[in-house]
């Protein structure tokens, strides 16, 4: 058994059995290790942003992490923005990185680089493996964290000569790592906060985040409010909200600071479960970046080292509440009026809520266009959304893959906006390859549309011709019919509303992969 | 005036105007200061590899550096790959690279990350702005380290707030930074080159890299070779080899390893002239990382610090053979034979010789199919051959981009595998928004080619079904005319010698862009 062999014994014993890859020479080894230790998937990516993100959707439907394989310094860089994405979102991920072999890296050939260093930022854990008989146990190690709670990114340096030197012992058999219990909750929280809420529910947001808003925990919340008249809101961000008809509406904050301002103003207090002090997204010359009023209190429920729903249901039944049903979504009967009329980002989340099918995963990376979609489609079908924790784009198409390998049962729905869309295109590709059951939509403004409101929200006034030209991707218009097509996934382009109902009809019945361009 | 107009102004009057950019919110005013000052030539990338290498491609071409303007960690880690690849080429660049503002940091917004952390492993020169006041200085010392001999890669990352406030006073005009006129080549060096190529001329290898590969370099290389029998070759990567009929043939070394050990091994001495010792690209289990046979001994006529063209020049007075003539590569005659019989690597590139105009750039990520060019397209009109001199895939169409935005009235040629040129394919889009022109030839293998060979040399054995699910992108086909279209640029595949040549004939007399997939 060489290193390789023993790295990829020990992934499948942790419970790692899905590794999304774009590997090179120095990776041959464990790629010629996966012809023969059946039971791990491997994942072809033809870009490095679409590995990372597939195992960030991955971890975000499975609650378990994936692999991924990458080649060398550059390989890793190319996946660090959506490694960034997955950091904030909380997504277990193990990175296994060829390195040199030990003995070439003296030399500096073409491809040296500080693979620890480039790590290092959006890694929890980096170590390179330095003898083949630790292998076995930084491989588990790895996984130890990025099965953590909540997961984290472990990268793990494998130097070519490691892997393919004969290790003297086979790994032993220990078993798959489990995520660890959560830490109890604190009773002197669920004190702290039933007080908080007793004396002034009407002025109290119980802001949840993580894991506090899939639906066994929003169930309980649901009932906190209903008992108290506390709101109840999500932060803007959150890697998976459990939503639509029969749930417990969880509004998430605006993104535009003013909106946010505005809506925290209503609010002395702030209960924080799963969730942090709102803040900005970014930092403007005349708004402040902290989005609570000042003065307003917060008390922490609980974290994500503890178990949301368990808290939720304590700080019920301490309110005496476990009983008081809850508000809930209304299923939405779709009508011909869905598909009438101009084409807006609210006439097509109206009609998005008529089209998405019970227990799909909704990815969202539609910028701009989706800003109103939390409202629009809160009464859809239940179902899951995913939203981008980290801000950088490329997000939407890998994070749909890995999600659709996680649960190749479910329809997976990514709508990106057309600029968003051609960070990661290259996913098309390996959605078409594994047949995955995604439907693409792509919102096409040919526009950097949100940098447009950004622009006057610093204060740089109004874009003339030259600040124009760096917000618009007009010119040329991309045609996603073709970009789709070349990539092996069948597209359509729609311009009504109508169109765009029979379209997504069309894709859903269908198997594998299909992108409607919908033109704005 | 704010900072972003200092900066802007700082850049322009140190000589930078050209600018590739892909910003976001964070460097808005950047953008809006292009409104006010006129000069800077912006172009858009629609993902940041694009946008670094088209400025290592500019650099190549134009002997100065550009700028580039990229958005937060993320914005950079995606163009790392490239910095890695310009940092390897010597390519000078200023990167701009947006911050939070300074308040916004402490609070972890989700942009959030270690932009310095992650440039430092690309970079030779890290500063974040801290003061307004100081944001000329640093500007320009930024483009110094990025002018050096050789080109740096300077990261300035410029804080919003620092970007928004008002500076005191405009920068001082201090004229364009130059490139520091090269140190003198040492008269010891060059008696103890001219001792070796006397005592044993025919045993004696010339190797030469980075700016020896110029023209004006190899005319004296050739002289050298010509009066002591010496051989004369270029390392395998090179950033701008000036070659072609008329010039000196500077065979570069060979990739593989053991033909690179069998070439080297005719050699007792090898003479350095801005080159290194040659070293493996890939560090192999039964194979040596030194290519030279042992007990070669080396001798440094010049750095890259130094004039290989000076050092050359008095290296042949003191061999007396300034007035000797070279052998030169003779033009081809184009017949009807080029365009005849199968597709091959060696007669794609028979014919290529016969298509190449006069002055052109060819940019080679051809990968497998382009192992044989150097030899095959020897004495194709004179032209410039930019390589891949830090192993990144994805480094063709970003270069393309940014050497025809440096030399607008050559006809640039990109040769692409059909796997490498899909790690940076919206490289495409730019080409059709500059109407640049650039020739794009994709080799469509449908496999990671090399990977299959180096899959052998690594001593994995044969690759089985997994392993060659790996290595194979043929399931399914990427089309290539549809990515292009989509892209906007005009596109047709072809599968004989004589479509390819129809092909390339009236790519290169059309204005802008356009794409020839070459079916393998």
């Amino acid at each position: 058994m060489n290193g390789a062999e023993s790295l990829v014994n020990t992934l499948l014993d942790a419970g790692v059995d899905t590794c999304f890859a774009n590997p090179g020479t120095s990776e041959m080894h464990f790629v010629s290790a996966l012809d023969r230790i059946p039971g791990m998937r491997c994942v072809l990516g033809l870009f490095e942003g679409v590995v990372t993100g597939a195992a960030d959707g991955y971890y975000r439907i499975a609650d378990r992490p994936a692999a991924t394989l990458l080649h060398l310094g550059p390989g890793l860089a190319n996946g660090l923005a959506n490694l960034h994405n997955a950091r904030k979102a909380r997504s277990g991920i193990v990175n296994v990185v060829g390195e040199h072999a030990t003995g070439h890296l003296a030399l500096d050939a073409p491809l040296t680089s500080d693979i620890e260093g480039l790590a290092r930022p959006m890694s929890h854990w980096v170590r390179t493996v330095r003898s083949t008989g630790a292998i076995a146990q930084e491989g588990r190690e790895a996984v130890a964290h990025a099965a953590g709670r909540p997961g984290q990114i472990a990268t793990l340096a494998l130097p070519a000569d490691m892997a393919w030197s004969a290790v003297s012992e086979a790994p032993r058999q220990l078993g798959a790592v489990r995520e660890p219990a959560p830490a109890a909750t604190e009773q002197a929280a669920v004190i702290a906060a039933a007080q908080v809420l007793r004396n002034n529910g009407g002025a109290t947001l119980l802001l949840l985040g993580g894991r506090a808003v899939r639906a066994r925990a929003t169930e309980w919340a649901g009932r906190i409010a209903a008992a108290t008249g506390c709101s109840v809101m999500s932060e803007f961000y959150a890697e998976r909200i459990e939503r639509g008809a029969g749930r417990v509406p969880i509004p998430r904050l605006p993104y535009a600071v003013q909106a946010a301002l505005d809506v925290l103003s209503r609010f002395d207090h702030i209960v924080l479960v799963g969730a942090v002090e709102p803040v900005a997204f970014f930092g403007y010359p005349d708004k402040p970046g902290r989005l609570a009023r000042p003065g307003t209190t917060f008390t922490t429920l609980s974290t994500h080292a503890q178990d949301p729903a368990e808290s939720l249901q304590m700080l019920c039944e301490e309110l005496g509440a476990l009983r008081v049903q809850p508000l809930r979504c209304q299923p939405i009967v779709p009508s011909a009026a869905h598909e009438e009329g101009p084409v807006t980002p609210a006439s097509i989340g109206t009609l998005l809520a008529t089209l998405i099918p019970e227990n799909a995963i909704v990815v969202d990376e539609a910028i701009s266009t989706g800003r109103a979609f939390d409202q629009t489609t809160r009464d859809a079908a239940p179902h899951d959304w995913l939203t981008n924790m980290g801000g950088a784009i490329g997000f939407g198409l890998p994070v749909a893959v890995g999600a659709a390998i996680a649960a190749p049962d479910r329809r997976v729905i990514a709508l990106e906006g057309d600029g968003s869309a051609m960070y990661t295109l290259q996913s098309l590709w390996t959605m078409a390859r594994e047949s995955l059951n995604i439907t693409v939509v792509v919102f096409a403004n040919r526009n950097y549309q949100i940098l447009k409101g950004e622009y006057a929200q610093v204060g740089a006034g109004t874009p003339g011709q030259r600040a124009s030209n760096m917000l618009s991707i007009d010119r040329p218009a991309l045609n996603w019919t073709g970009l789709a097509a070349g990539h092996g996934v069948p597209a359509c382009r729609v311009t009504t509303l109508g169109q765009f109902a029979d379209a997504m009809r069309r894709a859903q019945a269908a198997e594998g992969p299909s992108l409607i361009e919908l033109l704005l």
